[in-house]
């Protein structure tokens, strides 16, 4: 990444990147500022995914025990999972899978501007499909909110 | 880019990709034999960010002048609109307005892997917010359909 | 239309229906006693499609002028339309068009049987596609109440 | 059927067709080179209803053994399934059933003109509503996509 | 409640009561002819909602035993779901949980006005959130049909 | 209002109160601490809705001029916009006008309860139906954000 360096881009870029871009894009995060998360979560239940992302979001601080940040939280995964899903946020009920890679993003809209506070952003990036190996396309999704 | 190049994730990195990223991309999409094009696209009225991007697809022969290539670009825009807009498919009638980057990739689901024939992706991304300057945030969206 | 003749396959039929199969329909549909219409809207404006049914609809005497009647008939109208757009009621505002043909029918759920009181079906086909000539497909929807 | 025979058209014909019906239109069917299959699906839980679908039509080589014959399938199905839910894709967490009847039809949008390729329409007919006999009313829904 | 008493404004009334405004609230209902009553149902599992406001409506003999009564009731919950769902008509699913108290209304939508026949309501109040005791914020839902 | 307040129920009373009943509620509200507004919007427009709803919150400082401050308010229209429509935020594009009675609270989500900051609520009550006189029935939505 190079230029301004925004939460939304910076979550999408984390989310889709291999192993060696994931490195300099973590470089960048902590350069400035921002905390984050690369996790990975799949399941015909979507409620697995959401808990999966939920608890990693908890366990690494990037989100406080508190309602408030919670409910950012919630409504950040749930608005990526219109990308993946792009019109029915389901999966098994309709006969489809999704194996995913997420990530989370804390801190400012655009890096190094406090003046409008801290957000969250959750990136998701993988594939769905069939229950059968390869009959898959890509998919990506992004939520982002004010914490 | 690195490691395995599939149509995806490459449309999205060539959406959110600033000016020198966009060269890099670019030069991978024809070495491994993508046909490509980025655009701009921006309004309150969904219908006419449709047109743009349908107008761009035709003019660079991504798509050929077919019902059935343009069924694909279609749903695939819808689709990628899904992620931007997150629930509603509407801007101007919910007084929000989106500006938007938006790439067109054709080819093979996996680069170099042409046992299921082209596909078609269509990634957005931008920002999306109310009709007043700064009150935005980041939005991606992607469509994939077999062409 | 053989067998046992209900509401919502005669209303579907009905709207398919070529000139030849019309007449018996609509003769099926007198013998059987259901009120019927058959008619034509088409629009990028999904209101005119409404509008014009339900013109239809009160012209001929298939609701009588109460709130309760226009209820139940604005609700089929909107159910049928779900099958012709299939995610989103729009047609407009994501670039697209339909031409339809739409039928309603009053009466019983099942010919001849009054033990549940009246219904009203509305069902729509035709054709949906982006503002080209040829660049459509054929969409239906069907939307039963009780009146 | 009488007129232009096209694919959706034909597919909902066959869908509601009853017994002596259903023969006239196979055989319609076979005479202007489309390839078809009807059957039944019923249940609680959508997903056995995709996957009867899905199951027949690979069984009966409407589809072949190929992620863009099933993506095209598969979203035919999701369409038809909106005629039938008319807004939420939901059955049974929705407190209600469908017992249905469906057809494939593969083959050109009009019969014997082939400029446009092969397409595929899934028809659904049947009736949808509480899980108590009778408490039901009839639905259809119709998906049609290029293969 | 003074002024205008209607159906819709009665049932919210009524759903958001605490105990001693409740008895006022069923006191009006009773002086203007309206059939009435107060229940609760919370779980992860949307069905279980709908069953327990049909029972109840059943058992109190607010609706029929009628499948154009249950209709109605039904649609009246789901449009009731909306307002608490407010997007995707799904709680476990999504990983959120709903601790609602729901209310029944059968009568005029215009208490003492007969010329539009009885109308139903159902409307909705109570917590949606995560499953974590406080991890919850308020919502409500009305549905409206004619019976 | 008695028992416990929070800002939900608050926000709903005001909004279906009449104007002997808002007189108490508006005491309660500044009783408890609670910054509120009342307000009526009406159109079959529903960006007009939108707009009147943010001018007066933004006059009256119920929300800073703030991007994460409009964010949080403008997703708690579009939730109460959500019970308000029931399935389509549509009103004029499916031939129906909302007549809006507004309310806005901002504060805790349990009066006198700070643990949690501040959130926003914003209730939605009126009629919606036909663009003829009386051709109506009731609605109502709540939106509920952190701020």
């Amino acid at each position: 990444m190079s230029g301004k360096i925004t939460i939304g881009k910076l979550a999408v870029s984390l989310a889709v990147s291999n192993t060696s871009e994931e490195q300099q894009l973590m470089q960048i995060a902590e350069n400035v500022g921002y905390q984050y998360y690369k996790g990975r979560a799949g399941s015909m239940n979507s409620e697995k995914i959401f808990a999966a992302i939920e608890t990693a979001a908890k366990r690494r601080g990037l989100v406080h025990e508190q309602y408030r940040e919670e409910h950012a939280l919630y409504h950040s995964i749930l608005d990526a999972f219109h990308g993946i899903c792009r019109g029915e946020v389901a999966l098994g009920s309709i006969l489809r899978t999704a194996g995913l890679i997420f990530s989370i993003i804390r801190g400012p809209r655009i890096a190094g501007d406090y003046s409008d506070g801290n957000w969250l952003a959750v990136a998701l990036y993988g594939t769905i499909g069939a229950p059968i190996k390869g009959y898959e396309h890509e998919a990506v999704g992004l939520g982002i909110n004010h914490i």
